[in-house]
């Protein structure tokens, strides 16, 4: 999302466009240690949390939430909400796209429904289509437990400092 | 989302490409009965309620809705989350798009980001595209209390029997 | 594209809901004899042809077409216009989706931009997400020469009777 | 479309922030004389151009283009193909986006398609429905000679420099 008044202040490296070879350099350990910090943004997601939606893992570029669905997760004919699979997406989406350390802010989502289901866990699959300077751009497959297929999303984001 | 599994079923009138032609010439006391039974079922929509989604109003092909945001609609850098947003937008055209007097099924959607916010309230106005005999289309703009744009979404439903 | 007035009649399997069953219980004589079928109409694509893009080859559910970048792809600031992009993608698209024996026709697509080019032959490879009863959604990546990611594209399609 | 080795330099002034604030302070005359240059990078488009797509008018956020569609623009089942429409949205789209005094390159674009048509001329109108700092976005319509709805596109741009 965009956000003008957000009050990450972006930092000088960013504003020079030296943040990302800036952060390609970090060793290993301070990758580690990003991705750390990356956790604990994404456990404080309220919306996520409320909605009972659980990060599993996150790498560079990539990241695995799941949701067991339940009577909450249901509209009005009894099949899941449109919006409870789009959450889950856009939260293992937010964790992909924030993995590479600099914060970036989804700026556009699309989703396409390809199963009707009513119960049981799903997971969503986030991976990297491709990362530019400014903006990058990913898919989510959301699975039930048998590998069927629920739903695809794709989300771009726009990058903005380091967090 | 299609539903293969979906409990409700066609009746013989929809089978036979009847259905619309028959919606159609309901009176107009018999279409305030049927939004009446709309307005019911998206009463019971159970992720809409536990995320403060409200119906505010449903027309022929349009809708309105809305939702007060707080605490539990943050993400982990405290904007509203994504999924929110979306799903204030879905529950607009899931009414909107089931006004016709047929069930209407989601099949994809769209989401634009266009301002991060943390608090007030946000109103959902969805409007008829195009409705043609399989598929319709809406668009609905999410605006905050003084009319700023905060988000844009289309969304395309399959349209199934009568409810 | 829904088309309403659609010269190609639906046969009676198909309002019967039995030509995707049909269908498949081919002999693989009979689907290479369909996939031919389905070759000589792309080839009257005049659209494609218009603007050189080639088939490559198409499968079930697959596709390959390309198209050698020249001056008439270009707009204004001389960078490869996002018509001719979408243009091969939505090729590929339409070979892909029409390989399974039924009439698909497009009803929506969406593509991201990548990287801009000014030459060079473009390849756009077609891949099933899923296939339902009546809607089926693909993915297009689009590659140059040395196989960068210039553009990806989604699209539904909507299934009518057998070709 | 996003193009790292795009030949238009950024300026300094947009390096700085300051261009938009700049440009907004710009007399009638000037803004006039925007328009006029940028009418002159439009005629050059070649693609728009080869396919028989032509600038009505441009204005501050909006833009009109039309097609006279003919046998060039049809498919292999002599509807018109979708990558006809999408360049015709595409075009509108980008005289529109581009309005405001900075380069804006497509970085994605959605089409719906509403009715298959094979003749008669089809007129787009592109509206601005955001635009901000660095990202604007716009809705397309395309009506055939009677306002038959054929299509509705949106599209996101990132603003670059001053052209």
């Amino acid at each position: 999302m965009t956000n003008d008044q957000n009050s990450i202040s972006r930092n000088d490296k960013e504003k020079s466009g030296l943040s990302t070879r800036f952060f390609y350099s970090l060793k290993p350990l301070e990758m580690e240690d990003r991705l750390k910090r990356l956790e604990q943004i994404l456990k404080k997601d309220r919306f996520a949390n409320h909605n009972e939606i659980r990060l599993v893992s996150v790498g560079i570029g990539t990241a695995v939430a799941e949701m067991p669905v339940s009577e909450k997760h249901l509209n009005g004919v009894n099949i899941i909400q449109g919006g409870a699979l789009f959450t889950l997406a856009d939260f293992a989406f937010a964790a992909a796209s924030n993995s590479h350390g600099r914060i970036a802010v989804a700026t556009q989502a699309n989703i396409t429904f390809f199963k009707g289901i009513s119960s049981g866990k799903l997971t969503a699959v986030a991976k990297e289509l491709n990362s530019g300077k400014t903006l990058s751009h990913y898919s989510v497959d959301i699975v039930d437990e048998k590998g069927v297929k629920i739903a695809y999303f794709t989300g771009a984001a726009f990058l903005k400092g380091e967090y």
